[in-house]
Parts: structure tokens; C-alpha cells; sequence
């Protein structure tokens, strides 16, 4: 698990003190080679806080030795100030590893608009940095949660090689990307061409499906570090399906722990013209607040669904539409369908299929209900 | 106030029995002319309610003499039967005044996805028809209301001629236009072409700038009738000015009602390159359910506006944006700027202005925030 399972690599997680509760809060995940490739996707929101602005040069030239991440303080609209504490934290990390500080990534998560402060912060760089090992992935994975109740890991095993990977994401989870950090190792010899590639797949597929509340971050991250280790070549379609796995893993993972849900909900939209239509449709779906409250209510009430299709430009005509919530068929004809009492949503998981009748593609994304917690949790975060 | 207070019009209000609360549910408006000019805008939603299809064509001639209304159920997504029914209940209501049922618009919100109970409902037709009276615009108010704790009604008066107006609307409020129903009256002498005009003007500045929840109806419907009992002509910009003022007052008294909201919150996005660019970023800030949460907990979380912004394709830098909560500065060129603790949320009307600095144009959305008794409330509306 986690990502010391592939060989090359080392982590850590350390008690630097931003946090209020006293939790872990500073991670270090670095790259012992032989090779350092490294790809990256961030955030496409056009707020990026200064780690985003930071790692994307820091990645750009395809390698990375080290990704050092804090929660407690996301250092999002903090100015020149908070680029000039994201530079230093860098620095601090390639002084003590004794690397470039233009190959440490550095990722933040927490609350925006407010400084670091930095001297706690360096001397938890120091504790991280002192407790490096290969077996410190879990410390790693604890230390970049925020309101998430549970640390998020997976793994991938192949013959000889491996991928692993971390994340934490609780609120703000939307796509482009979905809101989070994200840590992928693996110990596959593939050229940054490659990584970038399989990277782009597999987080398209995966946590940009995930579309918990519609809001997007500024500091949602994902990197892929490849050590070599194994020896092992890997061709494209190996590293693209490993990536695409571990990140389906840690995808539901954070449905799962999103903030206050009681919910999860995928939704099928299928005989779309086009794979974007379904897409729409289905993020349009996902991003109804009546309908999520329904959900959360169990109600059965596939008029906001069909509501929400409404509001789209998707292909499909409103007097052939099919919903279906559970398996039962509660919308037929773009009408009354079958009875909705019918439909028990007292389970978790919850599925719903539109039928578009309109072409042969489909999409997926997956949210969760709107609930009281998450009003709770959302209006009391920063006090 | 209302639509009696213009001279030529009677209304009603009866009980059919449609709620199971009991209350009244059907409310008749028949213009007695001379004149019965009319005029409509509708929902942009794809799926749109029989009585939508059914009242588009009643006016597409400029001409209405009557419109029955219902609360107690959407007649959305009802199929032939659900259109049928609305045909009925305009030819019972038409039989009923001795006019023709191509003049008779229909009004109906509640529930999506039910057929309507047609036998009590035509006998409330008859209710409402025999009890049309000169003072009856309040009645007909309170039976157009669902999830409203208040009833709506609004008037302007001229020198010799007036305007008046009622509404329903508390959830699914989002523009294209507004989730509601609102009927306006005059007793102007106004053409068909000024009257259509004068609404299109009137609504777009402001129900399509109320953006309570991000949610567009099946149902939404904006009346207009025109009697000429006055026997005053008004020029293009006397209807267009008395029209907006009614339908601004009649959209603050919707957002002030929306479903369990706590504070009503204007959002102002000033310097912008387009008056398209303002309304973008205020309707991005106004669906950000982070930002909404974060107003009900008296949090000024300027970071999720700053987050909302980024979203958009609106011209802007994020290193000179400025944000202002309640008067106080919180972001200033992207960044910290004053104490965010100085800003006092504990008044329900709650004031963001975002200065884009990108040029002159402005434009203004009002939204709520989300609350435990927003989740509540629609998570127990169908059952």
C-alpha cells in the first residue's frame, strides 16, 4: 500500500504544528532513484495557489526527486508573499536532501487567504526529512489529511513492478481536477513522456468523474514520481491501466470519506450522442442541490433529475427519456414510470441510469448527497 | 397590491383539495378588458410542464382573457395525460366565463412527475370561478403558494393606470428564469409588442438575476395582462419602468422567502470587461456551495469567492482582484487584506463586491445561503 509500496522510495510524516487539532500535518515523499521521472496535472482553476505555480515549473522539465505537502494552510491568494514561503520550503527540503530545490514539488491544502507560518513549517520539513523510510507511507498519507476522517491509499502490483499512491480530499471536490492532493510512486522504468500520458488517461477517467459539491479548488494536485528501481521497461498501456487503477481506487476512496455525505451516488447517463453529452448530463445531475437533498431525504424524486437534463444542451429528446434509480425503471417515456415507492435508498450506494436514446455513448461520475453534516462541516471549517 | 389593484381585472382563490395540507390551491385571473392584451416569457428548462406547452400557445397571439393556476402539483413530465388534463382544465375554465379556451393560460407548480387529481381540480375551478371578485388578487395569492411561508404581491401606481403583480417561488430558484409563477396586470393601453418587450426587459434585470439555489424549473411562468380599463396609452418606457419595479420587488420578496434560507446575499461584481463577464462571476459565487455554507455559519471565507471566480472564463488577474464582505476589504490584489474578522455576519442581508478590474460593466445576483433547514426542507418536500 501507499507510496513506499513500490521500491525507490522513501516518506514521511511528521507534527509541524499548523493545525489546530495537533494531527500530523507535514509529509515528505522522496524519490531514491536511479531514475527521477516525474509528471504532473494541477488544478485547471485559474486562482492557483502558489505551490500549484511553484510545482508546475518544478515538473516541467519532467523530473522530480521529492514532493514535500502541509495541510493546515492551503497558501492560495497569499500574493508574492506566499510564493516567496512555497520557494523557501523548497529550498529548505533540496538543503537538507542535499538536491535542487527546482526538483521538490511542494503541495498545500487548508484554508485559502491565509500565510503559512513558516517557522513552524521548516522545522517540520526538518522532523520529515530526519524520518525518512521505506516503509513511510502511511505516516505520509496521515499527515495530508484535512477533514478527511480516514487516510486514503492504494496499490497496483505487476510482475516485478508496482505503483502506489496517497490522497486526501474531503470537501471542494470537483473535477478539473476533483479537489485534492495526490502522491503516485512507481518503480517502472518509463520515460516522462510516458508518465504524463498514462497520467492524463488515468486522471480523466477517474478523479475528474468525481464531482462531490461542484466546487473547484485552487491547489488540487496530482503527481506520478517513477523511480526505476524495479529495471523493468514498462510499455504504455501497462503504466497507463496501473495509474488508472490506483486512481479508480483512491477516487471512490474519497467519495466515500467526502464531507458529511451519507450517500454515494454514480450516475449512469448512457445512449448519449457523445461521450461530452452524457458528461454534461451527468455533472449537471450531480451538481442539483435539490436533487442531492432528495437523495439525502431518501426520495426517490426523479423530477429534479429530469429537471436538471433539462437545463443542459445534450442531445436527447424530453418525451423519450428513461431514468431509472435502483434498479427501478421511475421515469419511462420521459413520464411516470414505474411506481417510486418501489425504490429503497436506504443502502449507501445509490445508482442512477439516464437513458439519453439519442446514440451508443455514455459516462459516469460519481457525487454524493447534500446532508446536514455537510452544511455543518462547510459552515464551521475556518472557525 | 396585487393583481386587482390595476382597474378590469377580478380574481380568486378556492380549495380543491390538491395539498394534503389543505390550504388553497387554485387561483383564477380574468382580465375583463376592453382590451386583453398578453404576454409571457417561460422557462428555459428543455423539460418544461404541460402547462408551459399548453400557455405558449394560448398567448403566442398576444392575447389572454383568463389564467387558472394551481398549486399541489407540477403536471412535469405527465406525458400525453398530463397535457390532456391541462387542455381540460382551460376548457372548463373557458366554459365557465363564456370565453374561448385558446385564451385561457394555465399555471400549475408542485411535485414533478405526478398526474394531477383532475376531478377536484375542475371542481376548484368552479370554485374559483363563482367567487371572482375586484379585491380578490390577495386570495389568489395565497393559493399559488407551496413551500412559501409568506404570499407575494406587488403593485406601481402612475397617474391614472397601474400595475400589479403576484408570485410564488421558494425553492428550484434559478434564472432562465427564476423558479416561479408571477402574474402582472395593467390597466394601461399598452400593444401586444410593448407589453412582450417591456417583459423580456423587466425580467432579465430581475427574476433571471435571482439565483437562489442553482436549480431551473419545468414550470417557471411570467404573465403579463394588459386590460385598457384605464384609458390611458403608455409609452415604451413608462410600461418597461413600472413592469421592473414590480418584478424587482416581487424577485427581492422571493429571495427573502427562499427555502430555508438564513441570509439573503447580493453579489456585486463591478469593473468588469462585460456586463457578460459580472453576471458570470456573480452567478459562479452565487452556486458555490462552499461560499453559501460558509455565509450561514457567519464565516467570511473570502478564499471559496476567490476559488468561484477562478472557475470562470471572465476577464481578471488573479493578482489584482479585490473582495469586499459587508465594507470590509478581506482580499486585496489577490491577497490578505484586511482582518477578516472585522466583518459582521449576523444581519440577514449579507453584501459581496467583487471588483474585477478589467472595466466598466457591473451587473448583480441575489442568492441565499445553504442552511440545515435548506437540506431539510427539500429533503422532506415529496414525502
Amino acid at each position: 500500500m501507499s507510496v513506499t509500496r513500490p521500491t525507490g522510495f522513501r516518506a514521511a510524516g511528521a507534527t509541524a504544528g499548523l493545525k489546530a487539532s495537533g494531527r500530523p500535518d507535514v509529509a515528505l515523499v522522496v524519490n531514491d532513484g536511479p531514475e527521477h521521472v516525474a509528471a504532473a496535472v494541477f488544478t485547471s482553476n485559474r486562482v492557483q495557489a502558489a505551490p500549484v505555480l511553484w510545482s508546475r515549473q518544478a515538473v516541467a522539465d519532467g523530473r522530480l526527486d521529492a514532493v514535500i505537502l502541509n495541510s493546515g494552510g492551503a497558501n492560495a491568494c497569499t500574493g508574492h508573499q506566499g510564493f516567496q514561503d512555497t520557494h523557501a520550503t523548497a529550498e529548505k527540503v533540496a538543503d537538507l536532501l542535499g538536491i535542487s530545490a527546482g526538483d521538490v514539488a511542494v503541495c498545500s491544502t487548508g484554508l485559502i487567504g491565509e500565510l503559512l507560518p513558516m517557522a513552524k513549517l521548516l522545522s517540520g520539513c526538518e522532523a520529515v526529512a530526519t524520518s525518512l523510510s521505506a516503509d513511510g507511507g502511511p505516516a505520509a498519507a496521515e499527515a495530508i489529511m484535512t477533514t478527511d476522517t480516514v487516510s486514503k491509499q492504494a496499490s497496483f502490483r505487476a510482475t516485478g513492478w508496482s505503483v502506489g499512491g496517497m490522497a486526501k480530499g474531503a470537501g471542494m471536490l470537483a473535477p478539473g481536477l476533483a479537489t485534492m492532493l495526490v502522491v503516485l510512486t512507481t518503480d517502472a522504468i518509463v520515460s516522462a513522456a510516458q508518465l504524463e500520458a498514462a497520467l492524463r488517461t488515468a486522471t480523466r477517467l477517474t478523479f475528474d468523474r468525481v464531482d462531490s459539491d461542484g466546487c473547484m479548488s485552487t491547489n488540487d494536485t496530482v503527481i506520478a514520481l517513477a523511480s526505476g528501481a524495479s529495471g523493468i521497461p514498462v510499455p504504455d498501456h501497462a503504466i497507463e491501466r496501473a495509474l488508472t487503477e490506483v486512481c479508480a481506487d483512491l477516487a471512490m476512496q474519497l467519495v466515500r470519506d467526502a464531507e458529511g455525505a451519507a450517500h454515494d451516488i454514480r450516475i449512469d447517463v448512457v445512449s448519449a450522442a457523445t461521450e461530452s453529452d452524457a458528461l454534461t448530463v451527468a455533472r449537471s445531475i450531480a451538481r442539483n442541490n435539490l436533487f442531492k437533498c432528495a437523495i439525502f431525504g431518501g426520495d426517490p424524486n426523479w423530477g429534479r433529475i429530469l429537471a436538471a437534463v433539462g437545463t443542459t444542451d445534450a442531445a436527447f429528446d424530453p418525451a423519450t427519456i428513461d431514468v431509472a434509480i435502483n434498479g427501478i425503471l421511475v421515469c419511462r417515456a420521459g413520464g411516470v414510470g414505474d411506481d417510486r415507492t418501489l425504490v429503497d435508498l436506504s443502502p449507501r450506494e445509490v445508482h442512477i441510469v439516464v437513458h439519453l436514446k439519442s446514440g451508443d455513448a455514455a459516462a459516469t461520475v460519481w457525487t454524493n448527497d447534500l446532508t446536514h453534516d455537510y452544511v455543518h462541516e462547510n459552515s464551521a471549517y475556518s472557525t
